[in-house]
C-alpha cells in the first residue's frame, strides 16, 4: 500500500518492450495548492512518446506512461488556483511545472526554465515520484500549465494542439508570420500540418516543402498556397532568397538531406527554425551556406501559456480543424498506434479516446 | 599596348607563390558615369587576402592584386556621381559594385546582391577585366561603394574599418547591441578587436571569449567589461543563458571547438553570428545544443553603405582607434606581412602605407 495517491495508466516497462503496454497503478505527487487534478478524456499521440519509450532520446525512468497532449476535466483544483475552475474542460501539454520566478519564466519563456518538469518521465525533486503522462486515468499539474479550451474545439481535435500545435504555432508568431510574409513548412506530418493551418490562419503566404508530391493534395486542402517537392530538379531555383521563414519539422537530416538547398530559399537574415527532434543526427552546416543571405538556423521549444491561449483562441475563431484519427485507448491499440506512427502511417495525428471504457466514468 | 587604361600594383601570380608579390601593370575597366577613381593612400591587410591568393577559398583569377580596405583621394568622379566629391578622402571596402535595383539592394542589403562585384578577383560581366585590389596605385569603383571618411579619423586607422570594422559593426547594430544587452566577442583578432571597440561604443556590456588569458590585458584596454577563457574549467557555467548576442570571429571550428559550450551562454532566442570565414570546416550542430534556449546560429556579410557611414560617424564621435601596425608597401613587405598575418602575429591589424614611395606622388 503506497503512502501516495495512485492513478492507473498504460505503462511501458523497458525500451526493449516499447510496443507493449501494461495497465498499472502508479504513485502520484502530493496534491499541491496550485495543482489541478484532471480526469483525462483523451490524449494525442506524439513522436516524443516513441523517442522516449524506445530509448532513442537516452535513458528513461520505467515503468512509464507517456502521452502529453492531454484533454480532460478539472476534477479538483488546489486552494490557491486562480487560472482554472473546477469542472472546466482543460488541456495539459508536454510540461507540467516550472519555477515561475526566473527570467525565462517571467518573460513568457517558461518552457525554457532550467527547472521545468516534463509531463512524463521526470522525477519531482521533492518526492522523486516520476511524472506519468496521459495514457492514464488522471493527471496532476500546476495550474500555469493547464489551459481552458474554448467550447468551439472538440476535445479530440484540441488534444494534438497541446504539443504538435503549439510547437508549430509559437515559432510562427515569434518570427512574424503574417500578411506579407512568405513561410515554408518542411515536412507534412503531425507538426507540419499544424504549421500549414496556423501559418495560413495568421495570414502568411504558406508553402509546403516535402520530398515528393504525394502529400500535395492534402497540403492544398489544408490551405497551402504552394508546394515544392525537393526531389524535383532545380526545385529551389525559382524561389531563391524569397522566404522570410522556414519551419522545419523534418527529423531526418541524414544522407541526401541538402540543408544548403533549403537555406538558399531564405531572404537576407531569414530564419530556419527546426522543431523536429531527431533521435540522432547532426546538422552539418557549411559557413558558405549561411553567408550568401546571412540566414539564421535555430530551434524552438513548445510555447508559452500566453501563446497556448492565443493559439486556441485563433483556432476557435478561424474554425481550424486538426486532421485527426481517433483510436479507443487500450493496451493493444496503443501498441498498434505506436507502430503505425513509427512508420508515419497517419494523416496527420492520432488521438486516443474512450477513456471511460478503459478507466471507468 | 592595351586598349584599356592601366594601373600598377603588387600582384601574386599563382597560389603556389602566394607569398611572392610582383609590381605589374594591369588593365582596368572603362571609367563609368557613376565611377570614382581613387588614388590610393593606404590599404588594410585582411585575412581574405590570404584565403584568396593561397587558393584556400577555391580557384582564383591570376595574376591578382588583393587588398580591400582602401583609403585614398577621389582623383576623378564620373559625370553622374553625386555621393562623392572630387578631391575628397574616401574609402572602398570589399565590394565595388551591385545592381542597386533588386530587393536586397533597395533594402540596405546590397552586400547580398546576387550580382555584386568584389573589389578584387572578379571579372566584370561586360569586359571580362578582373578587378584588382588596393595594393595598387589606383582603383575604380561605383560611387555607392565609395565612402567619405570623417576628418577625425587618420587614414591608416580608417582603412581596416572598411572590411574588418564593418564586418563586426553590422551584426552588432542589426541585432540590437546597445545598453542593457550583453554581447560576447569570440576571438580577439582583427575582427574581434573591432567587435569589442564597437560593442562598447554602442553601449553594450561587452565580453571577450578567447581560448587563453593571453589577450586579457589587451581586451580590457579596448574596453571589455569581462573576459572568459574557454580553456578554464567550467568557464561557461556562471554565464549560462545570459548573453543576448555572440559575434564569433573564430575561423577554426575543428577539433576541440565545443560549439555547444558557447551556445549555452545564450539567453532564449539569443544569436550566435559567425563572421569568420574559414577555408574549410563545418559547424557540427546537434539539435540538442539549440533546444535548451531556442538559440539561433547565423552569419553576416559586411554591411550596407548606410551602416558604413554610421560606423565612421560613431568612430569619429567616440574617438574609436583601431589598433594598427603600419608597414610601408613594397613587394618584400607585403610578403613578410602576409606571412606574419598567417601566423596571427599582429595586434591587431596591418595597414600598408607610403604609397607615394612605391607608385609616385
Amino acid at each position: 500500500m503506497s503512502k501516495y495517491d495512485q492513478y492507473e495508466g498504460f505503462q511501458v516497462e523497458s525500451p526493449e518492450t516499447w510496443t507493449e503496454f501494461h495497465k498499472n497503478k502508479f504513485d502520484v505527487k502530493p496534491f499541491g495548492d496550485h495543482d489541478v487534478e484532471i480526469k483525462i478524456e483523451c490524449c494525442g499521440v506524439c513522436s516524443s512518446d516513441i523517442h522516449t519509450i524506445n530509448g532513442g532520446w537516452g535513458e528513461q525512468k520505467f515503468p512509464l506512461a507517456v502521452g502529453h497532449e492531454i484533454v480532460g476535466k478539472a476534477l479538483r483544483v488546489g486552494p490557491k488556483v486562480t487560472l482554472v475552475k473546477e469542472g472546466e474542460r482543460v488541456g495539459l501539454g508536454a510540461q507540467c511545472w516550472s519555477c515561475l520566478e526566473c527570467r525565462q519564466c517571467k518573460n513568457d519563456n517558461e518552457t525554457y526554465c532550467t527547472q521545468q518538469v516534463d509531463t512524463y518521465g521526470q522525477a519531482w525533486p521533492d518526492t522523486g515520484i516520476v511524472t506519468q503522462g496521459g495514457y492514464s486515468s488522471h493527471v496532476r499539474a500546476h495550474e500555469h500549465w493547464v489551459f481552458p479550451i474554448p467550447d468551439a474545439i472538440p476535445s479530440h481535435l484540441a488534444a494534438p494542439m497541446l504539443c504538435a500545435g503549439i510547437t508549430s504555432y509559437s515559432p510562427l508568431v515569434r518570427n512574424g508570420a503574417g500578411p506579407g510574409k512568405k513561410v515554408g513548412i518542411v515536412g507534412l506530418g503531425g507538426l507540419g500540418h499544424f504549421g500549414v493551418l496556423f501559418a495560413k490562419a495568421l495570414g502568411a503566404e504558406t508553402w509546403v516543402i516535402s520530398r515528393s508530391h504525394s502529400k500535395e493534395a492534402d497540403a492544398r486542402k489544408m490551405g497551402a498556397d504552394g508546394y515544392l517537392a525537393s526531389q524535383d530538379p532545380d526545385w529551389n531555383k525559382e524561389h531563391a532568397m524569397t522566404f522570410d521563414l522556414i519551419i522545419s519539422t523534418a527529423n531526418n537530416f541524414g544522407e541526401g538531406f541538402d540543408l544548403g538547398a533549403y537555406l538558399a530559399l531564405l531572404d537576407v537574415h531569414g530564419k530556419w527554425v527546426s522543431v523536429g527532434m531527431p533521435e540522432e543526427a547532426t546538422l552539418n552546416i557549411r559557413p558558405q551556406d549561411l553567408n550568401p543571405n546571412g540566414c539564421l538556423i535555430g530551434s524552438s521549444h513548445l510555447g508559452s501559456r500566453k501563446e497556448m491561449l492565443d493559439m486556441y483562441k485563433l483556432a476557435a475563431e478561424k474554425g481550424i480543424k486538426s486532421w485527426v484519427e481517433t483510436v479507443p485507448i487500450s493496451a493493444e491499440n496503443l501498441s498498434a498506434t505506436m507502430k503505425r506512427l513509427r512508420k508515419n502511417d497517419v494523416r496527420y495525428r492520432f488521438t486516443m479516446t474512450d477513456y471511460d471504457r478503459a478507466f471507468g466514468a
